[in-house]
């Protein structure tokens, strides 16, 4: 990670050419291997360097013989002071004091003038190369742009404070998730994206098809080659039923084998033109259909309708249950028509997935795991954290601190459910109605881990009725092995549960739900062949990343955010 | 990593209960943890332990006294030997013998008598889970089976040791790819799966929609619920005209307000009922289209057509582009017709994209790059390399450690034709002619690695008409500064660049392509405003696979292969 190189850096001499060590893949000096060492960069004073960054801010001083740049390179939030002489730039200062300017300078670090906020600035020596900006046409000014005007800009906006600090916290909270994994014993596997296990129902999955551009494909075909008239068809016929004839008369008439076989050749060539000729006659456009009018998807590139999935629980348990500890992190999908700040057509899913392994365990895992990501964000991360705790959200850093270091609480779904008849005793109004069998509302979770608590709670054993026909059913024969982690901001951050590892009883669950037998009859291998016990959970990848900055709408913290309407680039 | 928790384990102590540290999030010690320890796990006798995982082999023995399994839990390619009493097994010990049963044991460590081929095994004290396997119908029995009879029970075949293997091999290779990123300063960016940014043609992209589904429902509500008739919309009108005339009536009669407002509500009513009879005699079944008889997009979810990305490049070169140092790796997808041992539907790439970088610095990154993956292989999944090398190829342990050790050649594209040029004046024969301005052919790129140069070799500056319009124009006005990284085995592994930075000369190149320039209107910003040099590569995360396991086929090395006609799952 970048802070990791800068702390490298920090420990190790400097060359003894006095140049600062630059990137291995760049011929330059990424901005924090400079101001994010211990010292501000104070220690490299007298070095050279090579740095390049796209201007934050530009102003020339001095009656137009500097120019004094703020640079940054995306390494780091914080920014290089860069002075510019006049000479140095062909033309005038006032083609790099734009915002959004690149410029890349060779120079020598120095130690600014007392007082000032920087604790090194590189003096150019050499202008090495400026990207210019019309300030009068660049969509991004140097002024405060709002979240919501910025997500028209999603191929710039990595070059704004904010979103630029969200894509290095993304970056460490999955690098993070790897490293938590694997440290673990856990295999990264790769669920399928493309899927035909409808496993949700199809009426929120988004279809993966080529019968759309194929029917398009065939109508401009057809137009501009027409296909053959019943007229050219039966031509060809006639042309067959003559050459056949020929055949038989030289035939009778003991021709020579060559003439006869010449004949023959002719006869086969005609019935290749027939034949192609009726094969394209059948030709209709559009969407290939069945003689019930449905879609034919024996057609469709898989021959069958896929999706994309919503999910890779169920692929990833076939791995588990022969790798014992695995995860899958990967996009998934929901073509919900949802326009809300928490809802996303693609977003990024963590789920694990451990044989051998009950409700407590999973737990567990999905407690150390929490953990393990928060830490990591205050180690890896608290220049960015800092950032959003000025900008967004005040707490954010005591957040991360709590819940990294805090135990969890656990209580029941029939715990928390007294919990929230008291509260409504005490006078808490709800907007949903609290009873046992109710599925836990958003601010049902939040009172519970904000309110009563003030810290992570995991709630378990759900009733069985709204949850799905894969979680285990307790000896209750009413819950089942459920557990969801409730975190403050955002509530519900993690699912899982223990999975129904006895064939007779999910047989029996999903018929209970009238779910059809079919398509799951591969997962019911699982459990007819050498069925082991195993849990799981899922971690919604974008709400962890809005609980830990504390951004409000989901679609700042993935670069490329789709929902209904819209999906730029 | 599942080796270096052994490795870890055999560093430190066992604990003084005289029992050997469980997995964190399971009741099991993982077989690794044992048998993968230096010492084979001869040091930990004596120790008591619970182990669980999938019977390989099992066999009774002493007039059925006892059971010897070969257990394994995937933690490692070895098999746990475990000794199961008759006692210890309600009823038969023929049900733990079977091929597939899980079975979980509490039990002490054992010395094997001697001469025994394992290091240490288990002797049962306690049989704590069967799940059963009927050998009659176990799809998997104990034989061997091919590769290709395999690909029909994907949610199986990682209980056999081939793809086991594979799915240790792969996940090491995935996390060796972000340690190596993450180690140099590089953000890994998620880049959109879904996308309206079609670069490479549609033709063999696929596309997401829910026009099929929203018919299929339309249709389906149609036939519950038909549409108005004419006749029905007409009676609606009628009765807005008389609900309408009443309420002039009752103006006209200077009728109380009371009365007046009533006779108003009814005419609303009215207009409300006409206007949904109206929109609902408009409903037709089918795919919505425009007057021109074309698929009406902007009834789709995204409002336009849109795509699963076939690369992330041009959307990760806008985060390049301001945050400098960024990779992505991620699911691609092409809708190609191609039933070939080397083509899926759905693979994975790596795809790095670095600022202030020209093609050598991209060359030096790719290199490195690879020989990493190489060398962390060797160093963490060996035993999985020797099974490989083993059952399928010989030289894959060699050729990891001549890659991760050998300097890669690097040749022009013009050489490399001079190359091939001097092959054929020698004898040699190639299925394509070679000459300058050729794409290299799969047998060309293998004679320059496996014949040639008998190493990883770079080729670089091809012929612009045979590569993409963003790779950057060379001085010669001929070549662009593209680069292939080719070694033995498979050919092409690695395909980069240094992209044109130059709005001029890429506007010029889109253009001499014949592509529209508007669709790439965001991506020439990035050269409008604050262009910087870069440069940046795609690795085909299958290919890679390829290479190490010395595999043929690609639908063996990704859990869940997608291709024409198949997508279980």
């Amino acid at each position: 990670m970048a802070e990791a190189t800068a702390e490298q850096l920090a420990d190790t001499t400097i060359n003894d050419a006095g140049i600062v060590p630059k990137a291995e893949f760049s011929d330059r000096v990424p901005i924090n291997s400079i101001i994010s060492r211990a010292d501000g960069g104070s220690g490299l004073a007298g070095r050279k360097a090579r740095v390049g960054g796209w201007v934050k801010t530009g102003r020339k001083a001095d009656k137009d013989a500097f120019a004094f740049l703020e640079l940054n390179d995306g390494s780091c939030p914080g920014n290089l002071q860069v002075i510019v002489e006049a000479g140095l730039v062909a033309g005038d200062l006032s083609q790099v004091v734009p915002t959004g300017t690149c410029v890349v300078v060779d120079g020598e670090l120095k130690l600014p003038p007392e007082g000032a906020k920087q604790k090194v600035e590189v003096r150019a020596e050499k202008v090495v190369h400026v990207g210019p900006v019309d300030p009068a046409k660049y969509p991004l000014p140097k002024m405060r742009l709002t979240l919501e005007f910025l997500r028209d800009f999603v191929h710039l906006r990595s070059r704004t404070n904010t979103i630029s600090s969200v894509a290095r916290i993304r970056n460490a909270l999955a690098y993070a998730t790897h490293t938590f994994f694997q440290k673990h014993g856990f295999l990264y596997v790769h669920t399928p994206i493309i899927t035909t296990s409808d496993c949700e129902g199809a009426g929120e999955m988004f279809q993966v098809t080529t019968l759309l551009s194929e029917a398009e494909r065939l109508e401009k075909e057809l137009v501009e080659n027409p296909p053959p008239t019943e007229a050219d068809v039966e031509a060809a016929r006639a042309v067959v039923k003559e050459k056949g004839e020929i055949v038989s008369q030289l035939k009778s008439a003991k021709a020579s084998k060559q003439e006869i076989g010449a004949a023959v050749d002719e006869l086969k060539k005609s019935k290749d033109t027939l034949s192609k000729l009726e094969e394209r006659s059948k030709l209709k456009p559009g969407i290939p259909k069945k003689d019930d009018g449905k879609v034919d998807y024996a057609k469709d590139f898989f021959a069958r309708q896929a999706f994309l999935t919503v999910s890779g629980q169920l692929q990833v348990e076939s791995y588990a249950c022969a790798l014992s500890s695995v995860y899958t992190f990967g996009p998934t999908f929901r073509a919900e028509n949802s326009h809300t700040s928490r809802h996303l057509a693609e977003f990024w899913m963590v789920e694990p997935e451990i044989a051998f392994a009950e409700l407590k365990d999973d737990m567990n895992c999905a407690e150390a795991y929490v953990k393990f990501l928060c830490q990591w964000l205050l180690d890896n991360c608290l220049e960015d954290m800092k950032f959003m705790a000025d900008k967004f959200d005040k707490g954010c850093i005591d957040r991360l601190k709590m819940v990294a270091s805090t135990p969890f609480v656990r209580v029941s779904y029939t715990e928390a459910v007294e919990i929230l008849e008291e509260a409504v005793k005490n006078g808490k109004k709800f907007d949903n109605e609290v009873k046992w069998g109710i599925d836990l509302a958003s601010e049902h979770e939040r009172y519970i881990t904000e309110v009563k608590f003030q810290k992570p709670v995991i709630v378990y054993n759900y009733p069985k009725e709204i949850k799905a026909f894969y979680m285990r059913l307790n000896d209750d024969s009413k819950t089942v092995a459920a557990m969801d982690v409730l975190v403050p901001k955002v509530g519900e951050l993690i699912g899982g549960s223990q999975r129904e590892e006895r064939y007779d009883v999910i047989v029996q669950r999903i018929e209970e739900m009238g779910l059809p037998l079919e398509p799951y009859d591969w997962y019911l291998d699982l459990r007819r062949y050498g069925t082991v016990k195993h849990s799981g959970f899922g971690l919604g990848f974008e709400r962890m990343i809005l609980f830990a900055t504390g951004l409000e709408n989901i679609r700042d913290v993935i670069p490329f955010p789709r929902y209904p309407g819209r999906a730029d680039l």
